[in-house]
């Protein structure tokens, strides 16, 4: 098994009241380098912040670190369009940072990234991999994605009150500036991410065609964003199992996740970590639906609870964060 | 405890009859990248074959993946320079690959990325370093290296009858095209990397100067290159406690090397893998004074050495060696 962690970033998450994936606008793009190194190091080495929510929840990596830390999995960062430095080691698929989708072709190296993504899903000798994401406003380029392979299935949030009327008008503003229209991409997923996307859809859904294609078991560790993935697999015209591992936070926000993983022969994991207890200190606000899934928490939790070490994850995330602390300083 | 693999070539391999790492020359720049492969998955990904000897000994990396398979641990590839595709994941310093150094200032990347490289290594968390390199030809930069520097220690190589004269012969042409004179770098380690050197000797001695004045342990896993690495770190005027560990087979070619480590303060380690057993198969070409140590080797068999596990390495490799034949197939 191999976590593999597809990270970069999309200009559309600077707009303001997007995301949550950062303490401040500026510190957004670092948001992804930084969940790199923590999933590889469990401490920040060229990221110039822990990342936090506004309200100071902190970043889903710290958890699928911990639960590395629990059980010893290997993790690889594949870069999908890193706009900052890392000092996590990662792979290269040629990806650039997407630009904002209200642009015109804000993701030209979608298409050559997927395909090389695609190969390099091939080639991975694991049997089994779980993939997920890190990409600061991905669930608005995750919604025009689903728009324009002809899907309605709405989008979680990492803010707890997702601000659907502005996304909505940023997709709107999309389809306006972009070559297509919503429904039109449905056989041809590469325009689709490449015309209203993000860097990270066009490589998490070539790593796991190709994975597919090999015959590798693979998870979706992640919410809406790999749902949108799983959708331009199957759009792809590849076959072959495919699970959706999330949080118990997410799947509690988007009730009809069930009907649409069913819509794309995808299973659905959901795990509960249990932030909500009185020992969970600062993962609370996760139970207060903050954040609720990012960096394949969900997939994390998912291999924790099937080692049945879930009742572990708490204390050992609380201890990925007190180093995490101590470093920042005063 | 982590692995730092430093993977990055010099063309100066590419002169006839210099470097084994590589069953011919225009597959010998593939090696670090295959090497890095090897290392992260246990498998070449990207890389278009396995790495042999023009003999067909085996790349040491086999005999590094197997003991990190046995004992667990991570590993990270640092980018020196590599010239061909990698699917492992890398860490990048700035470091382009190195031109012969028959050239005119060959590592023009060298003070960058060991300033990078410095940096990245106070930042690194982990207690303990072990830092190995993989580059064909990269003796003979080293050889040039330490005489830029002041020192006439000898050099080890990879084939079984060091080309003493043809390396001799690269380093005299190294001074004749460059601005320094031998002795002249003594208190400029960067510009002796520059003018005569590779670029993983800029990247892994910055790499290890700066662990150092973090107080990390560092182990320098490998031969007369990491010795290098050692006077550079010496030189740049960091102090503190170094160990080399390198392969008896190594040790057994240069005699002079518990002098030379002495006189930089830096303790010696030489582990004996035994492949000079009859269940050894292709590692016999190792007992027959082929390779003799690269990729880390060394430092993954005291790794194992002190686990108690160096018994089990010789299976373990041929179980590594195993899967990646059937993959080059028919």
């Amino acid at each position: 098994m191999r976590l593999m962690l597809v990270a970069g970033t999309t200009r559309t998450a600077e707009r303001s009241g997007l995301s949550a994936a950062g303490a401040t606008r500026d510190l957004l793009l670092h948001t992804p380098s930084a969940d790199a190194e923590i999933l590889t190091y469990g401490d920040t080495v060229r990221a110039p912040v822990t990342p936090v929510s506004p309200t100071g929840c902190p970043t889903p990596a710290a958890v699928t670190r911990a639960v590395r830390e629990l059980l010893g999995f290997d993790a690889t960062v594949v870069n999908g369009g890193l706009a900052r430095p890392t000092g996590a080691p990662t792979v290269s698929m040629g990806a650039a940072p997407g630009r904002d989708i209200g642009e015109v072709d804000p993701v030209q190296t979608a298409p050559g990234a997927f395909a090389a993504a695609r190969q390099f899903g091939r080639a991975l000798p694991n049997e089994e991999l779980v993939v997920g994401e890190t990409i600061p406003g991905g669930t608005t380029t995750a919604m025009a994605v689903l728009r324009a392979l002809g899907e309605e299935w709405s989008t979680s949030s990492s803010l707890p009150e997702d601000p659907v009327e502005l996304k909505e008008a940023v997709v709107a503003e999309a389809f306006e500036s972009s070559e297509i229209e919503p429904g039109r991409a449905a056989h041809a997923p590469e325009l689709a991410v490449r015309f209203v996307g993000d860097p990270v859809l066009a490589v998490a859904s070539g790593l796991v065609a190709g994975a597919l294609e090999a015959e590798t078991e693979v998870v979706l560790a992640g919410g809406t964003q790999m749902l949108a993935v799983a959708a331009l697999v199957r759009h792809a015209g590849v076959v072959g199992p495919l699970t959706l591992a999330t949080t118990a936070y997410l799947a509690d926000d988007v009730p009809e996740l069930a009907d649409a993983t069913a819509a794309h022969d995808v299973d659905l994991v959901v795990t509960d970590p249990g932030f909500g207890g009185e020992d969970a200190g600062p993962l609370s606000a996760y139970a207060d639906g903050v954040a609720k899934e990012g960096a394949a928490m969900g997939g994390a939790l998912h291999l924790a609870d099937r080692a049945g070490r879930l009742d572990e994850v708490t204390t050992a995330t609380l201890d990925v964060l007190a180093r995490l602390r101590s470093d920042d300083g005063p």
